[in-house]
């Protein structure tokens, strides 16, 4: 085998980007020979635009029984990833997911025991893990070199969206049809770099604001505290609401600073330990001696064709993923979690209560309403 | 009268770098005539190092009453301010007191309600006020411009201190000598601005770490969470154990952003309101055109020398001050509310219950342990 057939399963705005790039070559290793979606307009839209002789399938079941394909790559809405995860591996297909994991953590872990019992290759597509910066970020933290962390700010709120993103579609930012709000669609991706960065916090406060800034059932609006096993405290401040918004990760160790903005990284390097310093300094308003630098990185950054490109090669070849399927459950707890404080108005532990996370869950599908969407597909180039 | 003769009481780190800055004709005004301190170390200090002809007492009450000032500046500990205030308005002498303008709220209401039955003149020492980027934003934020707050971010970590500092004098950092730590003794500034700039929020919760980073009895570092009458949300971070820290004022409006870091004022400013243009932009992916502008100001910073040229120019001429008296109380309702809400573990409404926060604090003075100090004098200029 000298390519994988790959099948995609869900033609909406990032399927649809997905496939574009597959059939444009950016994944040499990877073929495009079918997809799947439930809707007519998706399949009609595939069967105009897609090339000639790619399977066109009305249900993903029915993708992953054809035999046309030797991987999925699933990117339908975010209840289903499990299911047609386990579906896929248990038939014998290769899987890379879309972010999230799921859209609670049972359904996730049932997800990772039939993925652990399985030789299938499973994938998710965290490509944010791809970008140099925080590739460097983490090689740094593993290495030692900066100590123990003491804090870490991320103000992550360039997710804008104005009110016609969650009008296209009926099941959007509705508790029934997609499970959350930003924390669950957009925020995946730093709650993902989060917990690879700094490890598992211990305890979560958060604090979650629905329909704060749009008409919609879920939350657009979240600021969550967290604190580590070490002692380490955290915030977390995310929004569709804010224009510009800031995507800022400053993160203090003993040994320094370092804060990544703006696609860089500016150390505030300390010669000594702080926690060393500060119990032996004689001058109470001495500070220890920082150089500040900007790290270089090797300027990397391929986001879902680094993924994908992973993807076929460990397929082909053996070789590493960019995050292995099983990962994907940290993200999604620290999610979980924190809409877990914020319904109860109090502090969760890490492990939470899984069983009431999804009985409050479930009360609030019981009284959601899907809307009709205006079906309106945004082109997604360049939003992740 | 053509300049104010003005007694010191407490001449420890920062009653002793005013009494020199006044010494030093900084403030033309303003003329020493008496200090005072309970320190047999800082009275011998004064007698070497204070021209002859200024009056020197072992109470501040006497200074008060000796008929040598016209104004007294009030610096011993924070405990204090509030009585001496008292004491001195209702001898008389006009009052400028160190901030914050006591420990806990209902002890500020008694001398508020004092000023405001008194015609002599009280002021705080809110030097910050000062300073021409807050000042700056300040006006910005009354001319509405900016529209409605959204949100604001104040990371201000870079109050670092070491043991050796705590070490200096026993009551510091004690419940009973001091009644806090960083909210309390380097973050009234910020408090002040905060609520200077942003107005009051209407409920907050926080965490409050004692001893996290040195050994004493408060704490040492905060995360405070707030909510605004407005809905805007706010969070506060704060702590003496970061090197290098970081003070990061970021604020989010319908018209834009603006981030105050390194006495610099960013402002990306949008061309619409962006709560208008979330609801109508027919593209979901759009955000309100955006135009980054560095915000000048007139580059005035005076400081203390600013608060007390103010203050002697009120006394003298009818000017304005930079903060009256009577507003410290609202750093303080800031720092007792972040306080109760972790003493409580739970969300604080503002206004809070002043009783149920003085019984709390009542408990930890209770068995709160003043040691001996070292007794040395840091040299503080530069370090407020």
């Amino acid at each position: 085998m000298d390519s994988v057939r790959l099948g995609i399963i869900g033609i909406g705005g990032m399927g649809t980007n997905h496939a574009r790039s597959v059939i444009e070559g950016n994944i040499p290793e990877l073929k495009l020979t079918a997809v799947a979606d439930v809707s007519k307009d998706r399949l009609a839209y595939a069967k105009d635009n897609f090339p000639e002789g790619i399977g066109i399938f009305d249900d993903g079941h029915k993708l992953i029984d054809s035999g046309m394909c030797d991987a999925v790559l699933i990117a339908t809405a975010h209840y289903e990833h499990p299911d047609y995860v386990i579906y896929a591996l248990e038939h014998g297909l290769h899987v890379i997911t879309e972010k999230p994991a799921g859209v609670y953590t049972k359904q996730v872990r049932k997800m990772n025991d039939v993925a652990a019992k399985c030789d299938k290759v499973f994938a998710i597509m965290l490509n944010q893990r791809t970008n140099c910066v925080y590739r460097k970020l983490h090689e740094m933290i593993q290495s030692g070199e900066l100590g123990q962390l003491k804090r870490v700010n991320w103000i992550i709120t360039d997710w804008y969206r104005t009110q016609s993103y969650y009008d296209a579609a009926g099941w959007k930012a509705t508790w029934d049809g997609e499970g959350g709000g930003v924390l669950l669609n957009q925020c995946p991706h730093q709650l993902d770099l989060l917990q690879w960065l700094c490890g598992m916090p211990s305890k979560v406060r958060a604090f979650c604001h629905e329909a704060k800034w749009h008409d919609i059932e879920v939350e657009d609006d979240v600021t969550a505290y967290l604190e580590y096993p070490n002692g380490a405290t955290g915030v977390f401040v995310t929004t569709t609401g804010d224009a510009p918004g800031t995507n800022r990760l400053e993160l203090t160790f003993e040994m320094g600073k370092i804060v990544c903005e703006d696609g860089r990284l500016i150390f505030d390097r300390l010669s000594e330990n702080e926690r060393e310093f500060c119990k032996t300094s004689p001058n109470g308003f001495a500070k220890p001696e920082c150089t500040r630098e900007e790290i270089e990185t090797d300027g990397q950054n391929e986001q879902h064709v680094g993924v994908l490109k992973a993807f076929a090669d460990r397929i082909l070849h053996g070789g590493p993923l960019v995050a292995e399927g099983t990962e994907g459950i940290n993200g999604l707890i620290l999610s979980n979690a924190m809409y877990l404080s914020s319904w109860l108005d109090k502090t969760v532990d890490i492990p939470f209560d899984e069983d009431l996370f999804l009985e409050e869950l479930n009360k609030r599908r019981a009284v959601s309403k899907v809307k009709t969407g205006t079906g309106k597909v945004f082109d997604t180039t360049g939003t992740y």
